[in-house]
């Protein structure tokens, strides 16, 4: 039996599904070094990232009966809050299993959705095992974070609104790759643009893959990033191949770029971003992403930072 | 003679004549104890607050031999700003008068864009005087910041935008004030809703003069204030005229208070908001801007601040 894959059509359907319950975030023009590029800011998006769309698209699609049994997820935190909110919304119970170091804005706004939070130890437990019992006890549905047809199809209504947006299809998206849920989908969305997923250094399991042509895994030594959202360390058929097939490549960017493009994003763009958020954006800053072009669209997705954290980045940054 | 007045037909125009030169800045959600309330974010205007709409419209309705002689502007930093970028589109030169203590961020951004920089004394010197002994040598036009029907039409297409995103006129909009052209723009386009000025303690000026029914200036003893765009000392007749005619009515925000309206706007909006932009925002959470229902807009009016101010405020908020 061939297992099912995300489509374009599927992800018409979802945009469409999904327009009522998400915000359309804006397409922001961006004039810098004499081109006119665009920032898609979906750390705009209702609870500050673009994990509500996939969240609600597979959410929408449970039956009755899967809906009255609850939902679990596993999520270091934007997911948890995607999947939390819209649950509530739509009278689910929730339960996530979060890492015990989840960034405490992200833990904070899942309860405050109503959800339940589960807690592992993200170097000795399996987030995996720990829902997938949770779910077969309860008989609840499980939502992955990426690794499902209606998530990725769900993120890729980012990439529909986009098309509509620009008026015409971008030439580049540049995007923040964690499990390559959002990335896929926007590949799918916009077939003639050219997709670049952005990850942090170490952490390129997305750009080794694409270049290797097979799926490897982020090495065990891992150095550490304060890029939460990105820290997947495997990612799924289902995202690889979508980028695969659509000839998708990756870059990574260090923590030091990541930091300063926080910083020329409060300036310049008057966004928060997280440093998840904020992969693509310094990738492009940096000058790894290629050459530019008044069609390139810049993908910021998410906002939720820790403000202590934050306020310290913008500190050093401004020093410099 | 009877003198020109704003009017909602000429807000009509404006809007289109700028439409094709700014950001249709989106309104966002904000779920907030109970009640889902709007925030017009101009602050993701381009070069970072509305003044780029006043300025654009009057810049386009110069005449070419008027536009070959160039224009003046006096501002503290935000309409210098939209002045510079909306003449160096047009072609036009651009010389602006700013006090010498205008925060870097505004300062540069201005020079950026081409203009030329004269600077004043905040305390001894005037910048009426200033930027009309310059717009007689030069035969330059002067465009004042907010006394001016032009500029005041063309900030009230911030008001046709929440009219069209919210598909209904909303019941209230809480606007921040300095000399009144934005929140006289939006009462005029907005008639079916009540305005609500909001200004820092001390400079709450507008307030005073619509509860007085007669204009009435700043103190000369008024309290330092972060909010250097709201540091007017006086309104104009038009401004005040159209405000009070619509029944709008003001409130003061502490310096405390913008802070944490601030900090909760980076958190809850992920938007990086100056203090004078939040002194609505402000007000509100503060609970002096009155009952919200869903219907209500708050608007967000400027992001240019300076980023080690603005770290620091992030910072103390987040001890609290």
């Amino acid at each position: 039996m061939s297992q099912r894959r995300p489509t374009p059509e599927g992800i018409a359907s979802a945009a469409k599904r999904v327009a009522p319950h998400v915000t359309k975030t804006p397409l922001l023009p961006l004039d810098w070094q004499g081109r006119r590029v665009w920032i898609k800011a979906e750390c705009l998006q209702q609870v500050g990232s673009f994990k509500l769309r996939g969240a609600t698209n597979r959410l929408l699609l449970l039956t009755e009966k899967e809906g009255a049994r609850g939902v679990v997820a596993f999520s270091s935190g934007n997911h948890a809050q995607g999947v939390a909110i819209a649950a509530a919304r739509l009278g689910i119970s929730a339960t996530i299993v979060m890492p015990a170091d989840a960034p405490a804005v992200k833990r904070d706004a899942t309860l405050a959705a109503g959800a339940r939070i589960v807690e592992y130890d993200r170097e000795t437990e399996s987030r995996e095992e720990i829902g997938a019992r949770l779910a077969a006890e309860s008989g609840a549905t499980l939502v992955p974070s990426f690794d499902d047809v209606d998530i990725i199809e769900g993120q890729g209504s980012a990439g529909v609104e986009i098309g509509e947006q620009l008026g015409r299809s971008p030439s580049r998206v540049i995007v923040p790759c964690g499990g390559g849920g959002l990335s896929a989908g926007i590949a799918l969305a916009l077939a003639q643009a050219q997709v670049i997923t952005a990850e942090p250094e170490g952490w390129d399991d997305m750009a080794r893959s694409l270049e290797a042509g097979e799926i490897l895994s982020v090495a065990p030594d891992a150095p550490p990033t304060r890029c939460d959202a990105l820290q997947t360390k495997r990612v799924s058929v289902l995202t690889f191949e979508a980028l695969h097939d659509s000839g998708a490549s990756g870059v990574a960017a260090s923590e030091a770029q990541i930091a300063a493009a926080m910083a020329f994003a409060a300036r310049h763009l008057r966004l928060v971003v997280e440093p998840g958020g904020a992969a693509a954006l310094a990738a492009v800053l940096a000058g790894r992403a290629g050459p530019l072009d008044d069609d390139t669209v810049i993908l910021v997705s998410g906002g939720n930072v820790d403000p202590l954290l934050y306020a310290e980045i913008l500190r050093s940054s401004a020093g410099r």
